[in-house]
């Protein structure tokens, strides 16, 4: 049902705001068995709110991976309705640690279960590979007749016509939809504020931001209230929320899974695509999740996909995976310990003989970050500006940050053609960069024995301080290129750790400004931080960064904390 | 070495040209043993001057496929000196019947060709997969330090800083270029006309077009001056000239093969994208141009390229080869002696037990005109403009047709943004149109047992008259589609088959314009004109239209001429 309360209907912002969180409050609320009203105090790590309130079953379903329920779901071992029920509990409380949800659809979400469990029962298989798999859902991704506002105030009342395409696979794979996650003000934030939902926090320190775009999914799947979510990335929006709240997140490469259906400011657009893709609780559940959707062939009915099946030729059977490390952009220098948790990773890795180990020398990451800005915003923001003027809602400052950005540019056709000369001209010099640590040639003059993964940070630190995720070249970087990026979690910080002081001579404004944090607040300020990773592949080279991650995985027994 | 008489250098546009001609009978004279300066009499069909003039054993070579060429080339047994001399001469012959020409580079075709037999001789091994094969290459496509003009006057003493990609790839494999070949002002018509070289004539009946904008491939090609050239099409740029000149041409899907080092009006502009692929004399030419491009990996060094291998399954080898026929676009219908050739070969193929036929409703094609038309020229043609402007040389009728059409729009970035969105729901539409000839759904939800081909016209007519090529739809449909497409010969217009008259009620202008053509000039008009056909794949389905064809000449013993 359409909300009737919109700037249309003639509400002020204030109003439209009330209104939705008064909505979502109303989905909370009807989650059985009830959950307490308020939580009387929050503490900055919230994840224990989780283990005192649900039951131990509850606990165990909902801090199970999603290859953990697969295949008791396919059997009947366990019910599909007691997962989804549990996961609904779950995301209620993450919803009151942590500002994540606009609503929660839990009797359409139950529905769907109790058809799931019945098909089961009357088919003796399952619906799908994912039967009876709860998945919440970023709000930007249509969902047939429920609101589509892009984070914006005034767009409050417009209804998707149709679930987005990949929400109609994932459907047909037997999946259930069971709660919606906030997004920024315009969609092109590193964390998660609007003027609909507030801000959202991150459940390990809500002093910090879950990141952004997709940090409502960031926050709700680090909680556990999800064990798989979709989150979209045109510059981080799915790997800075996924390294800042511990879980795993994959950017595929444009093209690969389908993004019909979403709703954002800039359609039409395609100097810079977005990816779509999942955040999750293990890498099998991201594996699982993209394998699934392209096994569909959406290319079929999506025709700007390419039609790639995932690969299943194991690319390091007979031979080392060859990994080049970036310990920084030479932009902004990463925080202490971004620096640590990659150096753990890399000495484990130096020791194994199936790896072999290099650095990455970046190349212009800067020029990039100007490429890429100039491009996201071709009218110069005038269609976001729109937007949040027809409201008249206050302009967030990360909306100012990044619209308002010296980059910007309202482009004539002839500037547009300029720049994208200038995007493809930096992504053949990064190819051959790239092409130049080919060890020989192949019989058609083709490059071989290169690198095959880049490891590196993140962002320039661990979680940021709310408000102050300004740097997005760790990850937009990867998005200019077109490149995979498969997000996963390390470490945390720790006081004890990370308490040496490091000094540091700034290069610009923004590294003086990232490494000031960290001296300002230092590791109690960032206490219990979520440390993760980036693995970077060539365009395209999707399959290869996720076996690349399970040898990465194997060889060091990562992630080395729990995050439960 | 750059030419001096340019209008830099303050020629007039006229002083320009003649300098281009001028440079073009010099490279021609050097070509051995010489050839008589002028034929006296050029006969509408010019084929019989080549049988004349060249020896035997000219004739012999020029008059084999690559697929003859290659192995001999490869083990010695004919030289390459002796092959690239024999194409040398014939294409001399094909520019004084066709004007197709605009340089033959004797000496340094005749030392590459020396290096590779001495290179076989000393290794044993032949240089790569093309060994010894002269191709020709339209003047479009880069050659370092050769002028790169893109059909202006004004443009003339650019020259290109490298090799065009796909030549490094060619030279790579073995190959030898050895003629450089005419396109119109500005390259966006389906002739070949230029300021500087004049007008490109049909070999087999100089009252029409080759077409274009690969016209002067079409032409030498079709005049067997060359068994493999180099064409780009964006709108049937390849397709036309090999249709109207009785050879192969395929426009792959884009990203498949290299148009690093092309030049244009529209560089940066991403909304229709060129392609670039072969005219040959042969399907395996087409396809063995293809297979040793995509062998060499060209993603790594132009990213913007899709990393599929060549597939090399066979599609059909369980299952039935399952064809729709477009026997009109439903626009502009064809003249009669097309529906002719269409007729006869889906006669045939109805016959056979491994061939499924249908019939192909055509889906809106003269909105698809409207939404390429406006997306060519997203700044409304002012960058042809200027081009055209600086030499203050005449527009030709063939540019103002597609330039000052009522579709060409000065877009601001908001509207290029909804043309974008205008494509991308056409292309869906179409797509489910395809989706919908499907007999079953997959295991994944995926459609099964739909039409693999489209089967129809290459144009509305054979050949059209010099200066009447103006209907595109039948190649640029595929061009909006980004579907790959591969014309193929199958007759020729016949005085006696094709004297039957029909009576059609126009449907518009264009329509009228079409048909009236056909009524005025008859079979005689248009006499031994070659009769072609297209068959159309899916998007990223290139090796399937190659694989259909090889089925569909095998059942139907396609062409049912012979050429030369």
């Amino acid at each position: 049902m359409a909300a009737t309360v919109t700037i249309q209907s003639g509400a002020t912002w204030q109003e439209v705001a009330a209104d939705r969180q008064k909505h979502r409050d109303a989905t909370l609320a009807i989650v059985e068995p009830p959950l307490p009203d308020t939580l009387p105090d929050i503490p900055l790590h919230t994840i224990p709110i989780a283990k005192a309130i649900l039951s131990v079953e509850e606990i165990q379903i909902t801090e199970s991976t999603v290859e953990d329920l697969v295949p008791g779901l396919a059997k009947g071992e366990i019910s599909s309705v007691k997962v989804v029920a549990a996961f609904l509990r779950r995301a209620v409380l993450a919803q009151k640690a942590t500002n994540c949800i606009t609503e929660v659809l839990s009797p359409q979400a139950l529905e769907r279960a109790k058809y799931l469990d019945e098909y089961l029962a009357k088919n003796g298989k399952p619906a799908g590979p994912l039967h009876g798999i709860p998945i919440s859902v970023k709000e930007h991704v249509g969902m047939k007749d429920l609101d589509h506002n892009a984070g914006f105030v005034g767009w409050v009342g417009a209804l998707a016509p149709a679930d987005a395409h990949i929400l109609q696979i994932l459907w047909k794979a037997g999946a259930v939809f069971y709660a919606r996650t906030t997004q920024p003000q315009c969609l092109m934030h590193l964390e998660t504020s609007s003027n609909l939902y507030g801000v959202t926090t991150n459940p390990f320190n809500t002093t910090l931001t879950p990141g952004g775009s997709s940090g409502g999914e960031g926050a709700l799947v680090g909680f556990r209230g999800s064990c798989l979510g979709i989150g979209t990335d045109i510059g981080g929006s799915i790997r800075s929320p996924a390294g800042n709240c511990g879980v795993y997140g994959m950017k595929p490469t444009s093209g690969r899974l389908p993004i019909g259906g979403l709703k954002a400011c800039g359609a039409g657009e395609e100097q810079i695509v977005p990816s779509i893709g999942p955040l999750s609780t293990s890498l099998e559940g991201c594996k699982l999740f993209i394998k699934t959707i392209i096994d569909s062939k959406p290319w079929y009915r999506e025709p700007s996909l390419l039609p790639f099946p995932w690969k299943e030729e194991e690319f390091f059977k007979s031979k080392r995976l060859k990994i080049a490390v970036l310990w920084d952009d030479g932009v902004v220098k990463p925080q202490p310990p971004v620096t640590r948790a990659l150096k753990q990773v890399v000495e484990k890795l130096k020791a194994k003989s199936n790896v072999e180990v290099v650095e990455w020398k970046p190349y212009k990451h800067d020029l990039a970050w100007e490429i890429i800005a100039n491009l996201y915003f071709c009218d110069g923001g005038a269609e976001q500006s729109a937007a949040i003027a027809t409201s008249n809602e206050q302009w967030l400052p990360l909306s100012d940050h990044i619209l308002k950005n010296k980059y910007v540019e309202n482009h004539s056709i002839a500037s547009l053609y300029q720049a994208t000369i200038r995007r493809e001209v930096y992504r053949m010099e990064y190819a051959n960069l790239w092409n130049s640590t080919a060890t020989s040639t192949g019989p058609n003059g083709e490059p071989e024995g290169m690198v095959d993964v880049i490891l590196g940070p993140v962002g320039p630190g661990c979680a940021p301080k709310i408000g102050t995720a300004k740097w997005w070249g760790y990850t937009s970087q990867w998005n200019l290129l077109d490149y995979p990026g498969l997000v996963f979690p390390v470490d945390k910080v720790d006081t004890s750790k990370d308490a040496a002081k490091e000094t540091h001579t700034p290069r610009n404004e923004l590294d003086k400004e990232n490494w000031d944090f960290w001296e300002q607040n230092g590791a109690e300020g960032y206490k219990d931080a979520p440390l993760s990773l980036q693995l970077i592949g060539r365009r395209y080279e999707d399959e290869k960064i996720v076996q690349a991650l399970e040898i990465i995985q194997q060889e060091t027994g990562l992630p080395f904390v729990t995050y439960t």
